[in-house]
């Protein structure tokens, strides 16, 4: 049994559970090597006390299961069946303490479980889960620099096609198109915002054409062996206003003091200040209206957040984004993304792409 | 205040609620025209009793939820803020009786409104929800028929990139482009699997060289004014061996004698038998490993199920796929599916798409 499936018992042990029932996709591939996406269907690994752990699959997974996860027994349910039912006949011992992933699963799957396996106490497992995924191992590590090497090269071989004329959704075509052509993912929907557009921090990438005079936010990512990059750059198409130019070297300041305030032991909420107080101090602070990053690893937004109320301390093995914005309603903003490992004495950025203002003619 | 969020309110009267918390992001653009992704960002529609419904939103959304949405009351947290103690400062009366999504609320979401609202009980909202969306009107029919004819022409013209010697991606990759420069977006990730991974019938596109010999399948759809599409076809890439050309027939025949029986007031369940029998009648029952079908709308999966359990009847105005499959292991599989309208009278096959085996040499 791997190491993440041995912590996951010993946690087991140490709050008294029978069982523990993973149902987040995310958390089944990093716990077997499965990758499903089951929609509505039950997925589920199970961890029961005292036995080796099971998958129970939809019966259309049963090969892909089998070929993909490290947990060699699999049990499947069809779409007539009840799959709590099939769940609680694969159960050899009663089930009254489950452990189960609160952030995840749904009221209706809690009553069911509650009914069906007349499991009465539900502890959650976020805990162990979310120390172990915060802490990136060497092997993680690679793929996240990876994924961050992808994603440059599309975006760098990308721009060619930013000009007047076309659309946002144009060049997201096109860089999800090299994305797929390099055999990987978009992490999520790649986001292009133009002009006035570009101060909707979250806006989607629709039809405006591309104007001289625009700020241009790209916010993309990679998905490549499990491992997701998330790396936004503005660029200026021709002469921008100069305080769109402004605005931009805020940001750039504002990206650089967040990413030097990373090491090991520094907390959360100092790093957000590093970078908040920076655009707070030329005055625009009303209009940086989210937080400065998030954790980055097998989900685009994953622990920690890094936000001004987390008193949580940055440990070596984390992987964090930086992200600070400025977005001006009407008018445009900025916002200049990048990956951070943070090192046994400090940072390492991920993501290398040029961060001064370019301007694309 | 719109149809849709009425019958809500006649609903919460109906079962004496205090108010009803709609946190789904698909059913709050349902509800009110605002579209969003807030990832774990907190984004609620409340319908309190006797007042007027608003929107709380992530402070970075508050620009696209104004333009967007019709219910004009909005309000904002912050990544530093609680969402749910902003939340009970916004409701004017007590929540004792809350109507919440069981699907899709989570336990810890769920935890929180208990503690923060005091709210002791929580009654699902899910029929009237499924009720309206079930049906669909005039304007979503259009709409899904348009999001259906341009599938069928990204498909069309994305055969021509179909070749021995590309791999699946190299495929995926030309279809998602065409539909983002179609100005539309994936409804889910565009699947193409070639020779044994056609066996797969939830096989991920992947880097395998297509050759001559294989059957290959493409499962795709795309989302346009928020509507989606869902077409599958498999193709025989040069000469096919008899049995793949037998069971292509078999699922054409299965797929035909589904769409046939589709009708007003038709049983779910016999809409499966009515394909299913087919294929089990030739010997490849024990090879369809899923149900028939599902609904299809805003989500890619919805109301109704089209399984053999299902003693709901179809009604005027429901969409589903009729989507039968057979999976042989290691050799290959095909599944043909259409989007089907429940009409007066019958069905009507939205997806046009010739069904007839082709040959790509």
């Amino acid at each position: 049994m791997n190491e993440r499936l041995q912590k996951l018992y010993i946690f087991m042990v140490q709050f008294n559970l029978d069982a523990v029932i993973i149902t987040l996709p995310k958390h089944v591939y990093y716990l077997t090597g499965f990758s499903s996406e089951p929609h509505e269907r039950f997925l589920g690994l199970i961890l029961p006390r005292g036995e080796e752990p099971f998958l129970l699959v939809p019966a259309l997974d049963i090969e892909a299961a089998k070929a993909e996860s490290t947990v060699s027994r699999v049990y499947t349910h069809t779409d007539t069946e009840n799959p709590y039912e099939v769940l609680k006949r694969c159960l050899r011992s009663e089930v009254r303490r489950l452990g189960v992933e609160k952030k995840h699963l749904t009221m209706q799957r809690y009553e069911m479980l509650s009914e069906t396996l007349e499991a009465e106490q539900f502890v959650d497992v976020e805990a162990p889960l979310t120390n172990m995924r915060a802490i990136k191992s060497a092997d993680e590590i690679a793929r996240l620099k990876n994924a961050a090497r992808l994603v440059e090269q599309v975006l760098h071989d990308g721009l060619k096609h930013v000009k007047a004329g076309v659309t946002e959704m144009d060049i997201a075509a096109e860089l999800e198109y090299a994305m797929k052509k390099a055999g990987v993912s978009p992490a999520f929907s790649t986001t292009v915002l133009a002009g006035e557009k570009s101060a909707l921090p979250h806006g989607a990438t629709g039809n405006r054409l591309i104007k001289r005079g625009d700020m241009l936010l790209i916010d993309m990512g990679v998905a490549a062996d499990g491992y997701l990059s998330d790396i936004t750059r503005t660029f200026a198409v021709g002469d921008v206003d100069d305080k769109l130019t402004e605005i931009y070297e805020t940001v750039l300041e504002a990206n650089l003091r967040g990413i030097a305030s990373v090491c090991p032991g520094a907390v959360l909420a100092e790093v957000d200040l590093a970078a908040r107080q920076c655009i707070a101090s030329r005055g625009y602070g009303a209009f940086f209206t989210h937080r400065v990053g998030h954790g980055l690893g097998i989900e685009v937004h994953e622990y920690p957040s890094v936000h001004g109320d987390n008193r949580d301390l940055l440990r070596e093995g984390m992987i964090i984004t930086i992200e600070p914005g400025i977005y001006l309603p009407g008018i445009g903003g900025v916002r200049i993304e990048d990956d951070v490992l943070v090192t046994s004495t400090g940072a390492e950025t991920l993501t290398t792409f040029p961060k001064q203002l370019t301007v694309i003619s």
